[in-house]
């Protein structure tokens, strides 16, 4: 029987709130088995660049990378949000292990090509380092990933947290169990946008097809549906979309993607 | 019979040039057996805490680390230096895994007691998680150190990287022949301080008692010595103080210290 692993991703919201944050990290801290987290936490990197007097530039909903931005990002994400939510589930017994992308080679990417748009650097994962994970966690580290990666030629790049969540729980699925769980603002994907009440509880690859279609499904939440459904075709046994809360409480209302 | 390991530790001389960084990181990479690399960055926290305004605090040669300043540390040391070199030395295919302290709970340290000056966020090392160390090393994963720390108790600190580069040969000396190198912007310790010839190429206990007294040893090295015969103390096998290029070439003229 293959044992058990859950990637839990974590958004802005939680990380930019101190109270939020510090009950989601006792809640993952109290999350029995082999665990990862991954966080992305945009706002921090915003208001960090705006305090440097530079100004983040989106499209559609992605950040542009420019030179000075990598370096924020680089700065906010794998060194600031990353070490203090390791010291702080070190502090709750929890064996944390701050990585990015570069680190043991981990998560190699390569910067996206310019189509349309040229998000500068932005990296599309290439691969994980699977048997280093493994080899972190059969040693009970609780890898925690910021959502930096590097080409393998010495140039860092700024990667989407939830396809990192993604790419790790697929890679995890030949040798374990995955449960991914992507924990946002709202209680799972909803059918009105204002309404918490209408959580749609699960959706299947047919159902999302026709959701988008409708325009029920749109902007940000396309890439991270996109990439649930990526990590169930490629192994992933369950995944969840729903509030931080949710690590905690599994009966709690959310949402479950299936085939 | 022990095995080999090299601790070596770069200054911000070495870090805040590229073409230095680029020559050093590339000796460090093909530098054979186990190694450890700890790199410190002042300058280039000073310069992002005067891009965002802010006053840097210095006191008898150490910074004085309030909370904003212990942001600034975290991100510029921990997040761009620290990853940045990791990536650079990845594609060298040396197998980097940047750290703090606070990762994998490898360095614990306290808050510094407030005596004549409060040093603010400030940490003197407790313990060094060996074992850990240890595993990573055995892998064949090279550990890049930046001079984060912190408490097990959620606070991160900032802690000289001199300190963390001695602590950490000093772990590793019960299992290791262990070599520590202090890389920094002069020749070695100098008997006149602005004549690159006039390199101390020995130095033992009783003759650095000496220099002390007679004041041709002062301010910043005192402290970057103690670590030394601190080390020697402490089992390490080789102190050396010299060039960033003395890692790649050990016959250019450098200082020994020795009991």
């Amino acid at each position: 029987m293959k044992r058990n692993v859950t990637v839990v991703k974590i958004g802005g919201n939680v990380i930019n709130d101190p109270l939020k944050l510090e009950s989601f990290l006792k809640d993952f801290s109290d999350m029995e088995g082999m665990k990862i987290l991954v966080h992305g936490g945009g706002k921090r990197a915003t208001e960090m660049a705006a305090d440097l007097g530079l100004k983040t530039k989106m499209i559609g909903g992605r950040r542009v990378t420019d030179a000075k931005g990598l370096e924020i990002v680089t700065m906010v994400y794998a060194g600031l949000l990353n070490k203090n939510i390791v010291a702080k589930l070190q502090a709750t017994d929890c064996n944390a292990i701050g990585l990015s992308g570069a680190d043991a080679d981990l998560i190699r990417a390569h910067k996206r090509k310019v189509k349309e748009v040229d998000y500068g650097f932005a990296g599309d994962v290439d691969a994980i380092a699977g048997k280093t994970l493994i080899f972190f966690l059969n040693h009970g580290l609780v890898p925690v990933f910021s959502a930096i990666t590097h080409d393998k030629k010495g140039q860092l790049l700024n990667t989407n947290a939830d396809t990192i969540a993604s790419e790790l729980a697929k890679d995890l699925a030949a040798d374990f169990e995955v449960e991914l769980i992507y924990c946002f603002e709202k209680m799972g994907v909803l059918k009105e946008m204002e309404d918490q009440d209408s959580v749609i509880e699960k959706i299947d690859k047919s159902y999302y097809s026709k959701l988008k279609a409708d325009q029920v499904i749109v902007e940000g939440m396309l890439p991270k549906l996109d990439n649930c459904f990526d990590a169930l075709q490629n192994g992933v046994q369950k995944v969840l979309i729903g509030l931080p809360e949710l690590i905690g409480n599994r009966s709690l209302i959310h949402t479950r993607l299936t085939l």
